[in-house]
C-alpha cells in the first residue's frame, strides 16, 4: 500500500485516486520535456484537466507536486541491478541514475534543491522522502555484497555528493566514466574493510 | 597584483580602491553576522557609506558583491596547512574549511549556489572564480605529498561533493569526524595509487 503523504495526513481523508493520477501523469509529461521547473499550479491543473482548487487541496506548491512525481520516477527508473558483482551492480546503478538525471530529471532536481534552500519545511520533506530513499537504495545494494559497515555515511556522501556537486556546479559531466570511477573507489574502500572510519 | 574581475573589465577603468574596500568590509561584516543572504544593494550601499549608483557601477547584484567577499574570505581563512603528513594536512585543511562554513559562510554559500542555479552567467563566474580555486587548493595540497594523479577529479569531487551535499541537504553535520573520514579515504586511495581511474 502506498504511504500517505504529508498533504494527505493533513487533509485527513483519502484522495480521489484517478484525479491524483491525472495530475502526476501531467507532471511527469512536463518532466519528460524538461519544462517542469517553470510551471505554475495553473499550468499543471490545466494539463491534468483538474480544477486549480482540487490541486491546491492536495499539494501546497509546484515543488510538492514535483517531489511526488520525482519519487515515482526514481522508483520506476532506478531499480536495483543484479549483475552478480558489487562493482557491476554499482556501475549499473550509477550509470542508470546518471542517465535518468541527464535525460529527464536534472533540471527538476536542481529546482527542488533550490526550493529546499529557500523553504526549511520543504527541505525536510525533500530530505526525508527523496534524498533518504536514494541513500537507502545505495546502502541496500552495498549490503548485498559486503557485511554492513558500521557507518556508511562517508561512502554514501561521497557517491551522492559527487553526483550533486557535478549536477549543481556543472564543471564535469555525469557520465559512465564517473560511474566507473566511483564504483572503483567504493570497491577499493570496502575491500580494505575501510569505510573511512579507520586510519 | 589582483586580477581584474568581470565587472572591472566591462568598465574598462580602474576602481576607486578605498570605496571598493568599504563595500567589501561592509559585506564581510554582514557575512560575519550570517545575514548577507537577505541583503539588498540599498542595504550594502548604506552600510558601506557609498552611493547606490557607485555600487551598481561595480557589481550588478548582491550575489556578485558577495562572491567577491567570499573569495577574499576563503583566501584568508583557509591557508594550506603544513603539518608534515598528507593525512595531517588534509584533516587540518578540511576541519578549517568546515569551521569557517559552519561559523560564517554556510548560509552565504547556500545562497550563492541557489543563485548559480537561477542565473547561468553567475553560475559560470561562481564556478570559475570560487569553486575552481577551492579545487586547485586541494589539488596543490595533494601534490605536495604524492605524485600528481593523472585525473584528480574523482577525489576532488568526492571531497567537495561530500561538503556541499551535507551543507545543502543538512542530513549530517560538517564536523571533524567527516574531515578525518575524508582524509582517511583520500590517503587510502592515493596510497594504493588508485584515484578511481583503475579497477
Amino acid at each position: 500500500m502506498r504511504l500517505e503523504t504529508a498533504s494527505e495526513k493533513k487533509l485527513g481523508r483519502p484522495r480521489d485516486e484517478r484525479a491524483r493520477r491525472s495530475v502526476l501523469d501531467a507532471v511527469r509529461e512536463q518532466l519528460k520535456q524538461g519544462s517542469l521547473c517553470g510551471m505554475t499550479m495553473e499550468g499543471i491543473a490545466r494539463q491534468a484537466g483538474v480544477g486549480k482548487q482540487t490541486l491546491y487541496r492536495w499539494w501546497p506548491s509546484v515543488a510538492e507536486v514535483a517531489l511526488e512525481a520525482l519519487i515515482e520516477e526514481a522508483g520506476e527508473h532506478c531499480p536495483l541491478p543484479e549483475t552478480g558483482s558489487l562493482r557491476g551492480d554499482l556501475v549499473a546503478f550509477l550509470s542508470g541514475a546518471f542517465r535518468v538525471i541527464t535525460q529527464r530529471t536534472g533540471s527538476l532536481l536542481r529546482c527542488l534543491m533550490v526550493e529546499a534552500q529557500k523553504n526549511p519545511e520543504f527541505r525536510t520533506r525533500f530530505r526525508e522522502q527523496f534524498i533518504r530513499s536514494r541513500q537507502e537504495a545505495l546502502t541496500t545494494l552495498l549490503r548485498r555484497h559486503v557485511a554492513p559497515p558500521t557507518d556508511t555515511y562517508p561512502i554514501v556522501d561521497m557517491v551522492y555528493g559527487s553526483l550533486w556537486y557535478r549536477l549543481l556546479v556543472g564543471h564535469q559531466p555525469l557520465d559512465d566514466t564517473l560511474a566507473e570511477q566511483l564504483a572503483d573507489v567504493v570497491v577499493a574502500l570496502l575491500q580494505r574493510g575501510d569505510t573511512g572510519s579507520a586510519g
